[in-house]
């Protein structure tokens, strides 16, 4: 398996700086740009995605956000403080029932959501990773304070995330119903899948990339392992691949992208070191994407207009997130 | 001016009762139906709405959620306990800087929201008001309880909120900056400006209407008197008229979507008691229109792709939302 | 052992109602009474407590309020939507470290504390539990809404919770570490208790038993089972006993104070349907007992100052508290 | 009037540097110290104070906690991002009344708050504020992360905030309703105050003072100027005072304990910078004193015990409380 030769040798620090060197894109879009690579998106590729809805089909790659969401299982590795949504309710139906709302002269309910923006379903912001002092475009990690994120608030990606979703669909290629923990999906396997699928990544795409990791938690009835723990996903390579590409932003079904154990000892999530902060790519995680997978295996057809619209959270380095592809 | 006129008699809760009977969709879409007017839109609207999307723009229609929302202002009616969103991060860029975060391996930031489901632009879900001790199709109000809805939830709407959008945008065809505080849009004000703007609201159109209260707010540097105070908005004889134009949704830029203060004495928010619980009609508020109302005028167009998901919070009696209108 | 002969047959509604006839204490301190039992402690009696320091020890009764509290654990019950304190700063010394607070002139941090009120360490109010319809004193249970307790706040207790306590340490007089799940402490232990200890159980005092749950939840280093699961705990007959002996309150270092399983099959915590809601008997949960037991078991005195102070949120239902004996 | 006068010359940076020097009492309990001068109430302390109870009567001397705090008030001066408690309902009496909880076989209710540790009566930690880039007892300021407070936090102080209390009730030995915004409580008032109430304070003391800014505010029906804005309060010189005292801790009535406008333009809160981080005293903010100012004054016993445990959140920088005076 490509995955497993290729991780034999472990990345080192140097591996990870000469990668930020080649990779750079601070300044590319301008001293002042917050957005990174959604950048690579343009006016005509939005109405060319518009063009790929043919069917009239919305399909949502959400998991509902809940208790039962993907923050409750265990891993062997340290927890992040993230937890599943708390729904709370201001008003109830019960309320209404008992008649303790009726001096209001209406009845209704109302309802209360905590939630860490990167809990379920979410795009991780330009805020989200640090390379060293600075993050996107050279900004001083200081900018992300204690207040939110001065710069590169999820805030600033409104009115993006809209273009032409493609999927890879890697397990349905390798005819597997999911791929293994640890599985690095490298630019060969990328290659092979556009292939194979008949589909070309151009600039400005959103490409979004199967494993499969989340059908087997839900076969299994349980997401122990799933946030945090090891996962099949992106090689390290992939940063040259997706950076020859231009992609708007990459989106997975897994918890964290890249694939787990990390390729290195010495970074953790090497491949988010340079992604957001060097590469300005905002990045997708826990993207459901089953039912899509399914329809484009029928269709034969592995593009379609992708719209997946950030909350504008001021100073937010996350968002959570119900993107739709439509087709 | 219509408004005027028309609210001079005070709706009773016959009114009330007689609308609900003239209007009662429960069963429409079958007993077990969720979604109510969402099933309007058909796939086929679906694609032509896509094909409306000739210049590649996106615009969003959502208030930023911060600190500085729409619940921040004073009226003089009673509070509902909502607030605008609080953002807290567990980790920051201070933390990347003052080197905590190092035996981690990497450098992030991560961060949670605390907000009311109806703090800012937001969809009202199925199970946000009810009729009696009934809601939505018939479902009994005892389904929403302190867990959340059991029916209706906000979730079930997950793939829906694609469409042809339309703006009416009522200041504009009146000359005015903003509509006044009370003033009532009657029927024969929204067939108006259907003629003035050349565009027919149609069967699974989700309708935008504008009466300028947000940039009214904005100009002010005040929420004073918006969320929960008089405004500008729909008259209770547009649930006729909505009824049968057959649209998907509708949503305002006021916090009530109907004329504040009320036309009856008997019923608060009259025209909610029919919309969501009788007519199925999911209602969109707080929508930022300005930027779209401005794009309008100057290409004449007012209609356009609209795709507005709903976060599926299972159980959730509204979402926040970041509306694109995409042209 | 007392606890397995006792609990041989099974408590019907039959017996939980006719306990609700013979230990109703409604209108007992008059019709607009919210406090119930915490009325039983007289002004003497906390002069009498306060006679009872003579060493100067402070002893914290408190398990810490963190995120290795006890909501942690897993149990073969359904949950109940608590868990563990979620603690978030609004501002921190990394941020103070980073230079990016002083243009405020001061350098300081702040937090956030996001807790169910019976999340660990806890008083357990008089609205938290209902009988029927009703709760203590005969009020409707409806004055308990989504905007929390009209009756029965735990802010009605804020001059109370301050008298003599009281330790009755079973395991110890059992020459156990902890009391297995489903052992039933019963009258007869009790009884024997005050005589093994020396102590006597009074009028206005707030009684402590120890079933050493939490050291051997400790020992394991695990919650699993603890919160909702099975336990060691007061038997139904019991609160005959608190009635006749008039403590003020109860508090137990389980979860849910009674034994479980429960001692019924149609009544779920059939103890808490009688002392809280018929009695008025404030109870305490979860409270760590271990360094006052040992105390206790050193010095031979079972007595002590008792100040267990609730935060007096308005309509609350319970409150985390950190008890205090003072000996 | 004292404190005019006093504060004629403002305090300069290395005014507040010199304090520091003067006052450092980092190391004088050990380098491993975390809770300052609450050291200083000793055993024997603790056996006099509960000596003071002799009528048994409690009081409490927290505001409630809820919708309608302090935080609610508008100031000239920039906010904190505090806001007061959000109380919510897991369950609710209107769900048992609607019987959609039977199935438990048991009807409760159960709730959730939301608050700043900091947002109404409330104990100052030691990791509150910071000197430069340290804190108490010399620890680096980066020792309170977004994780919370590895040093100091305020449950290290559980087994504390016992003690003698003592109230001096300034606006009362002036003759007063309240002090006035602006007004210094100098040295010279505080022996004043010693003398005219004949009360001593002495090493290990909790010592109250008042200020009379509450009831200002609920006579006036409105929290407008409170939290953060101007108040009378402590004058810096008492710094020196305190310290030769040697009181475990002290607290006001105001949002802030030391008079505003600050009698610094360099340094905002100029006494907190040596109170907190060099001294190691605990302040208690927020603290309603009036019930307890009329019981003085009646029976003209100025000292009672005091005991005012905070709630154990582990990493806490401060802490909500229901501090009790029992005579």
């Amino acid at each position: 398996m490509a995955g497993t030769e290729h991780t034999a040798r472990k990345l080192t620090m140097k591996d990870i700086h000469a990668a930020a060197e080649r990779l750079k894109n601070w300044g590319r879009w301008g001293g002042k740009d917050e957005i990174g690579t959604l950048n690579h998106t343009q006016p005509q590729d939005v109405v060319a995605a518009a063009r790929l809805v043919q069917k009239g089909k919305i399909m949502s790659l959400a998991l509902p956000y809940d208790s039962n969401g993907p923050q409750g299982g265990k891993t062997k590795y340290a927890a992040l403080g993230r937890f599943n949504p708390i729904h709370l309710m201001i008003r109830a139906g019960t309320d209404a029932y008992s008649g303790v709302l009726d001096h209001r002269k209406i009845r209704g309910a109302d309802d209360i959501i905590i939630m860490p923006t990167q809990c379920g379903t979410q795009w991780d912001g330009l805020g989200h990773i640090f390379y060293g002092d600075q993050m996107w475009n050279g900004y001083d990690c200081r900018t992300v304070t204690s207040f939110g994120a001065q710069k590169c608030g999820i805030e600033k990606t409104r009115e993006k995330m809209v273009g032409r979703g493609v999927l890879l669909d890697i397990p349905r290629m390798l005819g597997q119903e999911y791929l293994p923990d640890g599985f690095a999906i490298t630019n060969e396997v990328l290659d092979r899948a556009e292939s194979h699928f008949g589909v070309e990544v151009r600039r400005g795409d959103y490409l979004l990339v199967r494993t499969g990791q989340i059908e087997a938690m839900l076969a299994a009835s349980t997401w122990d392992g799933y946030s945090g723990g090891d996962a099949p996903g992106l090689a390290f390579e992939t940063l040259d691949w997706l950076q020859a590409k231009q992609v708007a932003a990459i989106a997975t079904d897994t918890w964290g992208a890249e694939v787990r154990p990390n390729e290195s000892d010495e970074a953790a999530q090497p491949w988010h070191w340079i992604s957001i902060p060097i590469m300005g790519l905002t990045v997708g995680e826990i993207f459901h994407l089953a039912e899509l997978a399914r329809d484009c295996a029928e269709d034969k057809r592995y593009e379609f207009m992708f719209v997946a619209p950030a909350l504008p959270v001021t100073g937010a380095v996350g968002s959570p997130v119900n993107p739709l592809a439509i087709k």
